[in-house]
């Protein structure tokens, strides 16, 4: 597996295997003299990546039937990087670590185009219209925004949040409009930037949050901006449909401040914790999913799960959540029933699961197992399993759907 | 506009113009010798169609540009047609009135297939997998299901409700796994069919749901499945979460039987309908809305609007709700803001408003005017106009983000 494998071009899907072609560029393979293809040329709505952290790699992957097209490399430190699609999904806008932003494309498995937009990022958004892609960074702190097309920079938003003083900036999510919401964990702050004129971001800064917030999830519908705080119990919940958006302290016990139990890994938050009108939030340092109702925002019920969840992600239609875990027992996931608020089987994918990813509509979850080398496909209501795939120490999964999903 | 334009491929987006290469097959133009390309090939999930249905003819549509890429034409009568696409994005399945079933390749700009399946059909749906697409039927009365690669029949479902009567059917939707919900008009029943084994399709029969069910919607959630009833007031509702699903009446204030006042269109029902927690239908020939809490399924508002409503439409965040009207107010379209539950705007964008669609993410509505043959683009934050297009008497617009859709 140490080698990129040669890629295998969309089209190959449809026109059968091409042999030794494989390895030529998408345009180049499976056009004998330019003769007529044999079926529809595919689309692109059932493709994803999946990141090969150790390699600096991506794998493209086709859901429909369950096959690795291809891999490219080159995109530098993958550790925690997160992908963000074009509106057409045919690219993929990959977030390094090391502060790179890469723009591969699906169609042609090639890495396009990469930049080096900072010293230590830590992902980033798409606007809801798909032309601006905004990176969120620790190294210099703050928020760079650039256009989808050229990754050219076309706003660059410090996080000074005092004279000469950069705040690392965390949970950055895409709003209705050219918006974007992002908190600063060294300020204790939430921004909104409106970017209808790039060139004149319009920054709304909420102060007095709340202590470190370290991440932050957008409720589906744009409406409530939430973000989990490490430096005390809680989190930090914004209306963002208020004319004067607030942040207001909720959840005292969601965990963290209250008890500092060892936490060997924090959960991350994102929009797909929603489940119809419940939120479900791994507690961090506890073995305990937090059900919350997004109408009021109480609690309204705890789940005992089998460790430090880390993901906990609702099936498209919200009628599951699957769940998974930080070490020791992260060679488990679960799945929890939504009406019954139960968990209804605990499975063991492989060991090292480090992500999970429903198909568009939620068939299907795609599961990497780092340390089995492998990424499992399981149908969501057998739970058996569809396919496994071999592929060197996966971890995020991330799949074109996302570019119709506001706040992935 | 009279002859079909000759396609402007997917790829001429990227490649600029190509004269008089545009009329060739995709892959034939812009290949010059099969030069490499110059850009990444575009992908499928900001692509759409406009029907045309004087015409049988269909317009493929780029949000991203705001273009008309080209039209397809052959497609019989499509009077009150409807489309469905294939998982990848890159096929949109065509139902007929005529009963004829076409699929339509995107990104060749071409009719790939064609059966005539019924006598007169009235839509269908595709299985969340991607791998079923059913047609629902008046004549024969009855559910054909049909392999979405090959478009063979695999299913035939007749709405047998007593010996030798076949029902017509409406409201059909797709469920989670490989099912399908609908409706039997003739009978007053909602079927149930669970086809994870096409050959031995396993049917759910409810009977006696009230009178003459017309339309039908399933909640984006998957649980709930609504009929509406043109033969006595009130809706009928189905929780298939429930273990053995039962439809009980709802909202005997939704209009028709109470007062049967003259409709000069029925008005459609689709998930669309619901923004969070709330679903807003259009009254049966009444100048009105219902706003109906999703929780309880009690009415908790109504909203006076300026005619008799067809669709009721929520942005994808569900912060605001488009609705168009019947004759004579169908120059019109006004705009719920949800939170207030006011009406918001009322915009002329065109004579004889048609249908609306909004892209993936909501930022934009395209709006069919069929006497001024255009459809309009307009920003839903400001309510500009974006975009033009003239098109020959523009009726239902459908864009590729639906695949990943449950419901629509």
């Amino acid at each position: 597996m140490s080698p990129a494998r040669p890629f295998l071009p969309v089209r190959r899907r449809l026109l059968g295997a091409l042999g030794g072609l494989a390895a030529a560029p998408l345009l180049g393979t499976g056009l004998a003299g330019c003769a007529a293809p044999q079926a529809s040329i595919a689309g692109t709505g059932d493709l994803g990546v999946v990141v090969e952290r150790a390699r600096g790699t991506l794998a493209l992957v086709d859901t429909s039937r369950r096959q690795v097209l291809g891999e490219v490399g080159g995109l530098g430190d993958l550790s925690h990087a997160s992908v963000v699609f074009s509106r057409d999904g045919a690219s993929a806008f990959v977030f390094g670590r090391d502060g790179g932003l890469s723009r591969v494309s699906l169609t042609r498995g090639r890495l396009e185009q990469r930049v080096m937009q900072a010293g230590n990022a830590i992902g980033g958004a798409i606007s809801a219209d798909g032309t601006l892609v905004a990176a969120q960074n620790y190294v210099p702190g703050g928020v760079r925004v650039f256009d989808a097309r050229t990754l050219e920079l076309v706003a660059d938003i410090p996080a000074e949040f005092a004279p000469g003083r950069l705040s690392r900036v965390v949970g950055l999510v895409d709003l209705p409009g050219r918006r974007f919401a992002f908190s600063l964990f060294d300020a204790g702050e939430i921004w909104i930037a409106d970017l209808a004129e790039p060139a004149r971001p319009q920054i709304t800064r909420l102060r007095d949050i709340g202590r470190q917030p370290y991440d932050a999830l957008v409720t589906p519908d744009g409406r409530h901006y939430l973000a989990g705080l490490f430096g005390e119990d809680g989190l930090a919940l914004v209306d963002l449909w208020d004319e004067t958006p607030v942040a207001r302290r909720i959840l005292a016990g969601y965990g963290r401040g209250q008890a500092p139990l060892p936490v060997y890994k924090m959960p991350h938050l994102r929009g797909w914790a929603v489940a119809g009108r419940l939120a479900f939030l791994p507690a961090i340092g506890r073995h305990e999913l937090l059900v919350v109702d997004t109408a009021t925002w109480q609690e309204v019920d705890r789940i005992a799960v089998a460790g430090q969840p880390v993901f906990a992600i609702a099936r498209p239609d919200g009628r599951q959540v699957w769940v998974n875990f930080a070490v020791p027992d992260y060679d488990r996931v679960q799945v929890i029933d939504v009406p019954s608020r139960r968990v209804a089987a605990t499975l063991t994918p492989g060991r090292a699961v480090l992500h999970m990813e429903f198909t568009p509509r939620g068939e299907s979850v795609w599961i990497s197992a780092r340390d089995d080398d492998r990424v499992a496909v399981l149908d969501t209501m057998t739970l058996r399993t569809q396919a496994e795939l071999t592929l060197p120490a996966p971890s995020g999964i991330f799949f074109t759907s996302r570019a119709a999903r506001l706040g992935f």
